[in-house]
């Protein structure tokens, strides 16, 4: 207990574990081909994962394409043309600065070596020595000095974690993009990539959208997709994957407007995951420090992971960088007529190139934040009097309208004619909710099943049930019990499910 | 005129045509990448094609793991462990047998030029000798007797269509799956694969979610994901892309049982087809002549596309081929213990290999079959009297449960008030349905533009509403009006687009 640092690392990894195993266990994530041994940095979603994740998508596209008219959606293939990735740039610059060692032929991010020498000197107490490293790291990647990256590794006496030695190759750039060939031509078949990000399909289709939905700047459109990256430290669970969803909104606009919709934007999407179930307190904007050349502004909603503040979210002012890319190299005019009268000229602001701000939300990141903050161990008491006992519990606190089972229905025992009524009432609720029937266990340890997958209602069919028609319903979270009539559930679960609720919150 | 069968294609092609255009012009279907002039079998989904597509995925997923308790959902990565795809049998045998001719160096599929051959005989006439080319190159292949290919197609005396010599390379199997490297280690990064369908997925976890989701046999696990396919020869639109996406169950039974969960499935999927609008007329069953070695029947529900029947999704008795495939690559059991009584022994099924029934729907073969069904063209009379005239209308005669957009509101005039009481109704009916507000053009250009999309319901607002708070619904099939009080509308529309009515027909 003599290094408080160190004891708070381990709780913190502890947390992480702790939700990584109750993900597979409870079929919420799986690693990626298991019964092979996985697949680094790939993971599979099991059955209340995919409930799960589908419905903060589906309530992240309704929110886009649903609640405003001038947002809509697209859903653009992952294979596009190589030129794509020509102009906007990640042909030649998306890329991390790699060093082999040559004894241990291990191969290492440059900048991941700096950056752990850092916080080597900033577990020790020399704060001042990190901070200047790290400048000097910024400098030299910023500059592309890769031989100058070379020589901070050497001058910091930095040696492979597996050989100990210093015997390095130059620094390079490695491209981290997928790529694959695709057609059979005898002539040579055509390298296309997989796409890093969803952004360009949107982009390289803004003139087909734009007229054949017959939007008017300002506009905006939508897509969910996945993406990949050959990233080469990919850590923390589903926080940074080879594989990888993104949901991200291009909004289009006349120049000169598009600080104001970006502190729209901004505003609006932070309001979005808190209606969602993420508290304030564990949320905060945090400014980009360096901007991209094009860029005006760029900001991350972060969520405060059990491994620390981590985005989920970026907000970012693009300026015409994409379109003005696209329209040089594809030599398509990427123009929109504004037939908007500009006050100071009397005149339409007529042909421009749109702005555009950009609202990019990582599913997965989502998906993790949304565990995590659900994710809860709570002392309970039960029984009373003599009987009465505390006992540690563990749940699922997710909001309703995104838990993957919405009602399980219980009966009481095996007999009677209560499962062929626990049946009926299935029968009755499944074509608009996800409800199970489960009729093994006891009642408590049903309950208990339940909270663990953040079922908000469990239902117990009893005697009194054939008699008047009326269930219990058990309140995940309170933990209370309601006498309710049969007639009213599907009302009572509606409500507690619907999208509207959080809706009216944005 | 004088040749029927000519004609007869000629129209069919000209009605696929019709589609294409309809598709890319009301923001349905994009050719991928079009500013740089596309990618060659790749297309991207519209604001109108996504919701479309949305819909019809929802009905499906709904379908499989909200009707039935016994199945429940993954979603697997595309990225697999490469040994995924040796035990499946990919590695070795998901190729095509392709020919290269010498002097114009163009690659063609072995068996598509023998099939035009054959299609070149029937068309004079010799349809005898048509069939006999067929047969004899489906023994051929069958043999995995390339050479023979070969010696057929110069037997055949065919010749390249752009050199026009029979200068022929051998017949070669190329693989249909796309590749990549993924990691960037010093000692080599590793080969893996696309997956080129989603089952795999399945499979690979079939352990996992039987576990953590406490499913007994029978039961399944349902996926929608996309696949990828080096397909040589694409056509037909988006009916063969390299980029597609499945809707796929696996169904898991008790040896023996196969057979009557085969006809089960096989007739559930049909009555959803139809559920969802695709006429009985226009359905059939296509049993494989073939099956897989492994296979116990397969069966084809076809659609009658504008270009023939096809296939829109397989059936298929799989047996136990896949998991015992991967338990022997894997060296992990997948078993299954059965506790139910065999009533021959007495004693428990205990422990077997779950056989296999598989239901697998093209989600992009759906989504144009639903497309080319809706897609309608008919003469309309308007007007009375002396004014009377008819004309054509085009529109899409989609079930208004996966129509994009559910309502369009509009105002009669642009002033006194109207537009405001549009944008009232517009924000009651947002938060549950995707409704849109249109102001500009006559109304019956507003009504046009909705059929051509396929919006079940119009809402007009004129005068009487500011009065009343009554409109007139126009309904898109039979373009009859209906005046409705304003507080109806939420429940007239909710009851019209509801899944439930669908679901109650399965």
């Amino acid at each position: 207990m003599s290094n408080p640092a160190q004891n708070s690392a381990a709780t913190t990894e502890s947390t992480l574990a702790d939700i990584v195993s109750h993900a597979k266990e409870y079929g919420f994530v799986f690693p990626s081909s298991e019964i092979y041994d996985g697949l680094a940095a790939v993971y599979d979603y099991g059955p209340n994962g995919v409930e799960l994740k589908n419905n903060l998508k589906q309530l992240w596209w309704k929110a886009m394409t649903q609640l405003n008219q001038n947002v809509v959606g697209i859903d653009a293939a992952i294979f596009m043309h190589p030129l794509t990735w020509k102009a906007s740039g990640h042909v030649d610059g998306f890329s991390d600065p790699m060093i082999d060692n040559l004894d241990s032929k291990k191969r290492y991010r440059a900048d991941v070596l700096l950056e752990e020498k850092a916080a080597e000197y900033e577990k020790n107490g020399e704060i001042a020595r990190a901070e200047t490293l790290l400048a000097e790291m910024g400098r030299l990647l910023t500059a592309e000095d890769l031989a100058g990256v070379k020589q901070l590794i050497i001058d910091e006496k930095i040696l492979c974690p597996v050989s100990k030695t210093g015997n390095w190759t130059d620094v390079r750039q490695f491209n981290l993009m997928f790529s694959t060939q695709v057609g059979a031509v005898a002539e040579g078949s055509s390298l296309i990539y997989l796409r890093p990000e969803t952004a360009q399909g949107i982009f390289v289709n803004f003139l087909n959208v734009q007229k054949s939905a017959r939007q008017q700047v300002p506009f905006g459109i939508a897509q969910i997709g996945k993406a990949f990256r050959n990233e080469i430290v990919a850590r923390q669970f589903i926080f940074r994957m080879r594989e990888f969803e993104q949901m991200e909104m291009q909004f289009f606009v006349r120049p000169g407007t598009e600080g104001e919709w970006y502190q729209h934007w901004k505003e609006t999407r932070r309001r979005w995951h808190e209606a969602l179930g993420l508290p304030a307190a564990k949320l905060r904007f945090h400014d980009h420090d360096k901007l991209a050349h094009y860029a005006k502004a760029a900001v991350d909603i972060e969520y405060e992971f059990p491994f620390g503040f981590k985005e989920i979210e970026g907000i970012h002012s693009r300026s015409d960088f994409d379109l003005t890319q696209h329209q040089a190299l594809s030599r398509k005019k990427q123009n929109y007529f504004d037939n908007d009268i500009n006050p100071e000229t009397g005149k339409p602001y007529g042909n421009y190139v749109p702005f555009v701000v950009e609202t990019s939300v990582g599913a997965d990141r989502l998906f993790l934040a949304t565990l995590c903050q659900a994710f809860q161990e709570e002392t309970i008491t039960e029984g009373e009097g003599e009987e009465q006992k505390t006992k540690t519990r563990k749940l699922l606190r997710l909001h309703p309208a995104v838990a993957p089972v919405k009602a399980a229905i219980f009966p009481l025992v095996k007999k009677d004619g209560l499962p062929e009524k626990a049946n009926e009432i299935y029968q009755a609720l499944r074509y608009d909710f996800r409800v199970i029937v489960e009729e093994k266990d006891a009642i408590g340890k049903r309950y208990t099943r339940q909270d663990l997958i953040g079922t908000p209602f469990c239902i117990a069919v009893d005697h009194q049930t054939l008699e008047d028609n009326t269930v219990t319903v058990r309140h995940r979270d309170s933990r209370e019990q309601t006498r309710m009539p049969i007639s009213e559930l599907h009302g009572y679960i509606g409500h507690a499910v619907s999208f509207s609720r959080i809706f009216e919150q944005l």
